[in-house]
């Protein structure tokens, strides 16, 4: 069997004796019926990561013994990804594939054709950073994307700095493909990639992203869900740069 | 709205009067609440799609007048994806996602860790053939994978062609990466690519594999749940080859 894993808060994370939160502890001992002595996983969603031995494990709560700390170095480049924000099953299913491919930021982006409304905002973001939380303690990765709030495409365009490669997923692209794209970033510390709604971009939304130096490309072959082209944009970044 | 799609029988999908099954009849009338006039796109699940006018919806069936054929040249290289057997839930998701990412030919593979059993053989290829015609008349893929029932990882090395390029997904291969492998694949015609199920292959496993002529890389930076692994092995061959 594996080792369990829990998650706990960044500051809380530490060599010596650590507390696990009320859940997670509720968690360990009613459903993965641990006891004291069982080796255990900790990691804080931002890195770090830790071994440690249940020293107490009762009603009051859990405690586990941390001996050492490992920080895995963040992959490069940095990805900040930017999905059109779709409803809530695909979004969901994003928030944990994207945790999985170390993806560093996700930033949804409200467009056109975006169906969703951007209301919500707090209630989305809480869900997704605990979707991401799960995928973590599943996967074993070390770190869970930073969620952004919905924000408008003329915002996301503003906040990519100058100096990251910039690629923008566009259906009505002709000339350019994803792999001949690809080169272009080749060295970039920071990768923003923009990939639209179901519906995709309208041409004046690629326009506008064109002159916020975003490359446009498309996935030839096929026609993918909005959230598959996120997944292969990202595995395409992480895996294959 | 997008135009809705039927998915025909090959054997059926000709110019002139197309009869469509009594399901898709019934959905068209029911669910979609069509009308003769509307105009529809079939689809073969084979490559083929017509355009077409619905003349005839009722009760007996539907009739849809097709003008023309298109078929889509299928992308190039072929790929085979050879997972890791996995649960229900999983298998479901890469049926669909599979579909989307135009792999060719889709061979789960029994392993020492594969969890489930090869029972129901049938009841699951139907299962996963469903699901494919789903997920294209969702995204509008032209063609479904051909879902090859489970076999032994010797049956699936034995079945690789000679000349076909062969890719191993190796949790535990200390040197070469899924970018360091991919220009080893340039030129293939056809690629098969094997993914271990969660838990990953064993090394005997691996060494069979490489002993096929199978190369082993790996996916650095994190961990992936073995179907995100599955889905990134295809969107990479496809889309960044």
């Amino acid at each position: 069997m594996s080792l369990r894993r829990f998650l706990v808060d960044p500051a809380a994370l530490a060599v010596g004796e650590v507390a696990l939160a009320a859940a997670e502890a509720a968690h360990a001992r009613k459903v993965l019926r641990l006891a004291p002595g069982a080796e255990v996983e900790l990691i804080d969603g931002q890195g770090r990561r830790a071994r440690g031995v249940l020293t107490r494990l009762d009603k009051s709560g859990a405690i586990v013994r941390v001996e050492a700390l490992e920080e895995a170095a963040p992959p490069a480049p940095r990805l900040v990804l930017c999905p059109g924000l779709l409803k809530s099953p695909a979004m969901d299913l994003l928030a944990a594939k994207l945790t999985e491919l170390a993806v560093d930021q996700v930033r949804p982006v409200l467009t056109r054709r975006a169906v969703p409304k951007a209301d919500g905002g707090g209630a989305k973001l809480t869900r997704w950073q605990r979707l991401a939380g799960q995928a973590l303690k599943q996967c074993g990765a070390a770190q869970a994307p930073e969620f952004v709030p919905p924000a408008h495409l003329a915002q996301v365009l503003a906040a990519a700095p100058a100096s990251a490669g910039k690629l923008l997923l566009y259906e009505d692209e002709a000339r350019t493909s994803l792999a001949q794209a690809l080169p272009g970033l080749a060295g970039a510390a920071e990768v923003w990639a923009l990939v639209g709604p179901e519906g995709g971009f309208t041409p004046e939304e690629a326009a506008q992203a064109a002159a916020a130096g975003f490359v446009s490309c498309r996935l030839p072959h096929t026609i993918l869900r909005a959230e598959t082209a996120s997944l292969v944009v990202a595995g395409v970044i992480r895996f294959a740069l």
